[in-house]
């Protein structure tokens, strides 16, 4: 506690009502006390310093000048919401960010009502706001009324054709609807394609330092003089750019960090703005806090750090991340096969492609966040006779979907989807969970899915779909460290479509798709304590079945039992269907599918998660134990 | 016959390779005479024709000037492709169009090696001409190897996001791709957004008359001045449009009808282009045939027609359209509740919408060809208390997928998802079934999933998601006509979650979700004079499943079989779940599961393409008799 920073006027302030009596030299100070309170905070907690540290002032500017909750404040994608949460009730659980039965670290509606629409996944934010605005002008009553609309998104969130839609809408219907564009020059990754350029084209032309000579003649504060803040904000609209084409006033670019600069324009534009309102704000990711300016990624996301020397504290692990398996698996592939390339949608770091692109920086694609054209940028490489790997977060993924289908199944591409975070996540919670991509991809006609079991898995999961030319192939793989295992030196391709037995018991089946395997081997060890020696299969394939091993399994167990890490309608689903046409059930099997349970769980470790989805070591022993069981009762009455 | 054209020159051309020996008169007259064989084959067939009318000066230009199918012309949707394949050596076939056995209405790679990258839904085009540019680049090389890629590009089109990411990219990499922008100010509908708005004020402009002028001085053929065409390709090259601005060079508008300005800058472009040029044509949706050019939609999609009148030969039919019926539903519900509001994504017309906005224009939005913002903008107007019906074709509403998970489901949000064209779909083929939204909704938590067997179902169900304000809700129903049922004179909302039993029978149950239902009863009847009767229920709902309901079936029945039109992974995929979670498979029951078969049907009418599907009522019969065969026969042997 005693390392906590001095905050005595951010402590007066309970919600965002207590910072409307302030000057805006107070103001100044309350900024400087939440960017304190943020480093504090996130130092205790790990999670996105670098997003909120560069709006900490737009943060005061904005809820100063704005009256939410009935002005609706949203934030896109929202890693950069902290300081939001710090001034809207939520200061007392900042330091639970991200923890298990803690904040969440993205704004949430169920989580406060200055939060009136959650996000995570990037560029909803103009779409969502645009309801509001028109949801106000019909008459609409939710909680709290409706004010204004502002959405807040950064450069990298703004170049998804999701936000040019919403723009392209917005321009059309004209309706009072404020955009906050926090341009940082940095997303996740630094950022790629012709509309950052564009943006920095602005950022460097005159209309900057014409608002720098303009600021010398700011009016102080709103009521000393709103009709020259008026004014200025007429002389800040500049003619011409992308966005007036669009149908939006354009205001900037403005200086990020700077409340004199912030204040009058927003108190400028809250008082005067008709139609749709873009505000270019210039701010730097990570200011305030050295280590974070420093680093690369500006210090977008961190684990928990000391605050002087910013050293973030990690646990050792023994084993590769699934991540870095996958990379290394891929550069292998392309040094022996030059069609190999690689896309990835703005997350070269978080998918490995950085390491990629190191080695073959030609045949590295980072398309921006722009998933759609990513996914048929790859069918147009396949269709040019290149080996494309998409690599994609499952959860990102779904925003590709139709061009999953569209594209490259229904043209039977060869494009290898390489699905990284699939399953559950962690701390990111319920928005990051790859759940459904085992269902969306396996009733694709044409389509392999695959998912490895463990790392070495991985690497010949990746030799696999370097060597299918037939069609589209998937294989996903989770978050986090592998088992440890010896790693081959080299993968070599599966045979499509078969499965592999783990260990041969009696009675009960366990075939498993994907890392839960490790889970099942652990409840096989309880069980053999207990008498009860399961088979164990990994199924590898959810498309095509291992028709022969699912069979088999069925014929010479009483119970078979599937797991997986993604929800209802995928592998298995697949195998019931398989057993039924089969008539297997026709004569009786005890058949279960173990999925995942029909909730959004919320943010814990992903151990934590797989307790509540009931898929642990311990669920899958007692799961089986239940099974067994029944069948002595039954027996026993039989 | 006799009512064919006379097309003399057309005759002589087998491929494109012909019309490079010919002059630009000559070319003129193929252009001709192909407008003209166009209208004749679409007259016999039905299809979509003022798209293709549009482009007969552009198709004959850029196959003249480029290569195919070395260069890659792509088309984007591809509904404007009829004159491309007549030129393209499918000529002898054109009279087949969207018929069974017949050409695909749309690009198809499998159909024909100048089909470099098949279409149907929009906006893929630059994607994919973007690949083929980068492997070319890498020394891809497939079949015909790779030379210039060429998107076409209508104005309706290039509003999407999809399109939009596509460009961003293509700047940013600086590859020589060449997009051709066909600006018929006429999508499907005609185009809204502030992108259309800001191509009319290009169109408007002085470029326009600059060219004019400029075209007085237009060299002859390209070898009588190559540098001339250089010189007028350069001037050609206006300044500080929005596609500049995204890194693209930007040439025109051009007269998309008058070959002496498309083949000279086509030429020049080809001669000197480096980097991505962006080529503005202005054409005319259904030009040069009268009831087209006068046509509200421009002959967007026509059946069969009467040459002279242009009068459509239509089947009368008794029952009205599904897509009626929800507008109608609809429209009801919104004269009692001020809160509903509708949008749809480009298709007014295709979703019954155009009604609904006659009656609420206030209340009802055209958001242009961007699911994922429409999906996410109802999202918005739900959080701020209005009752939004988001109407989509199923096949569409895959472009919003993502934003249905994280924007609506993860939130909770009370989005009406009114999803047309579920199902086979006819005519348009596999590109536009709507084959998996029971599978991807379904397993979304929170999520109410119906299915109308009716048209009275449907009106019902629109009035039952109307009323349902706990989260969002799904109700799918095909295209085409109802059963012809008495209508109910208002909706009444159904118990959520609740089926209905349609007919009692014994030993074998039906169990069926959605339009199927009308085979299953016909079936019943053929079943009933071989003296079986089965037990016939309408589910309803995919979820929340009726569990007492699908428990009582199985208990009192040997049988079980569910129907769906859908893939696997959807209703009885669900319902199998709760089947082996509640240890009914475990005694034994014969169940089975109808869905949609593991492959992409070809065009043909839906009958036709569910004959192949192997789900109409003789499908249903013998799927039933076989499975009594085979108790009978269980029996007869223990």
């Amino acid at each position: 506690m005693t390392d906590r920073p001095a905050t005595p006027l951010l402590d007066t302030i309970a919600s965002p009502a207590d910072l409307r009596g302030l000057s805006d030299r107070q103001l100044r100070q309350v900024a400087d006390e939440l960017r304190a309170e943020t480093i504090s905070a996130v130092s205790e907690t790990g999670g996105h310093l670098g997003a909120g540290l560069g709006v900490v002032e737009l943060t005061v500017a904005l809820h100063a000048v704005f009256e939410a909750p009935r002005d609706k404040i949203i934030w896109d994608v929202s890693h950069q919401s902290y300081p939001h949460k710090i001034l809207t009730g939520r200061r007392d659980r900042i330091r639970t960010l991200r923890m298990k039965g803690g904040l969440s670290g993205f704004t949430k509606r169920s989580e406060s009502p200055y939060d009136p629409f959650g996000a995570a996944h990037s560029s909803t934010s103009i779409s969502a706001a645009l309801g509001f605005a028109v949801a106000r002008d019909l008459g609409g009553a939710p909680e709290h009324g409706i004010g204004d609309a502002i959405a807040v998104i950064g450069d990298g969130s703004i170049s998804a054709g999701m936000a040019y839609e919403a723009m392209n809408n917005a321009g059309h219907l004209k309706k009072r609807l404020i955009v906050v564009l926090n341009d940082n020059e940095m997303s996740i990754a630094p950022p790629v394609g012709a509309m950052s350029a564009y943006l920095s084209r602005l950022y460097a032309g005159k209309a900057y330092h014409g608002l720098k000579d303009a600021v010398r003649l700011l009016p102080g504060p709103l009521q000393e003089g709103a009709k020259r803040a008026k004014d200025l904000f007429k002389q800040f609209t500049l003619g011409g750019t992308l966005f007036e084409e669009l149908g939006f006033s354009y205001i900037g670019p403005l200086d990020g960090h700077n409340l004199d600069q912030l204040l009058p324009v927003l108190r400028g534009v809250r008082s005067h703005a008709h139609g749709p309102v873009l505000l270019h704000v210039i701010t730097q990711k990570g200011k305030g806090y050295r280590p974070a300016e420093g680093a690369a990624d500006k210090g977008h996301a961190t684990g928990r750090f000391d605050l002087v020397t910013g050293k973030q504290h990690k646990a050792p692990s023994n084993a590769p991340s699934y991540t870095k398996v996958f990379a290394q698996a891929l550069i292998d592939e392309a040094s022996r096969d030059d069609r190999v390339v690689a896309v990835t949608a703005a997350m070269p770091d978080g998918t490995g492609l950085n390491l990629f692109a190191e080695r073959f920086p030609a045949r590295c694609f980072d398309v921006a966040i722009a998933e759609q054209h990513g996914v048929t940028f790859c069918a147009g490489l396949a269709a040019g006779g290149m080996k494309p790997f998409c690599a994609m977060y499952s959860t990102f993924l779904q925003r590709g979907y139709d061009q999953v289908v569209h594209d490259v199944a229904i043209q039977r591409l060869p494009v290898r989807f390489a699905i990284d975070r699939a399953g559950l996540v962690g701390a990111d919670g319920a928005t990051h969970a790859g759940s459904f991509d085992i269902a969306y991809l396996t009733n694709l006609p044409g389509f392999v899915v695959m998912a490895a079991a463990d790392e070495a898995e991985l690497v010949h999961m990746v030799a696999t779909a370097a060597a299918h030319d037939e069609g589209p192939i998937a294989f996903r793989y989770p978050r986090g460290e592998g088992v440890g295992l010896e790693m081959p030196e080299r993968g070599v391709p599966l045979q499509i479509g078969k499965g592999r037995i783990m260990r041969e018991g009696a009675d009960i089946a366990i075939l498993s798709f994907g890392t839960r395997l490790s889970e099942v081997l652990a409840a096989c060890e309880t069980l053999d304590q207990q008498g009860i020696a399961p088979t164990v299969a990994d199924a590898r394939f959810a498309k095509p079945l291992d028709r022969d091993l699912i069979l088999q399994l069925a014929r010479h167990h009483r119970v078979l039992i599937t797991i997986e890490e993604g929800a209802v309608g995928g592998f298995g689903s697949h195998v019931a269907q398989l057993l039924s046409e089969e008539g297997v059930f026709d004569r009786g099997l005890v058949f279960r599918s173990m999925v995942l349970p029909d909730i959004f769980i919320d943010q814990a470790s992903p151990e934590d998660m797989y307790a509540v989805a009931g898929m642990n070591a311990a669920d899958i022993v007692a799961r089986v134990r239940a099974l067994v069981d029944a069948g002595a009762n039954a027996a026993r009455r039989a």
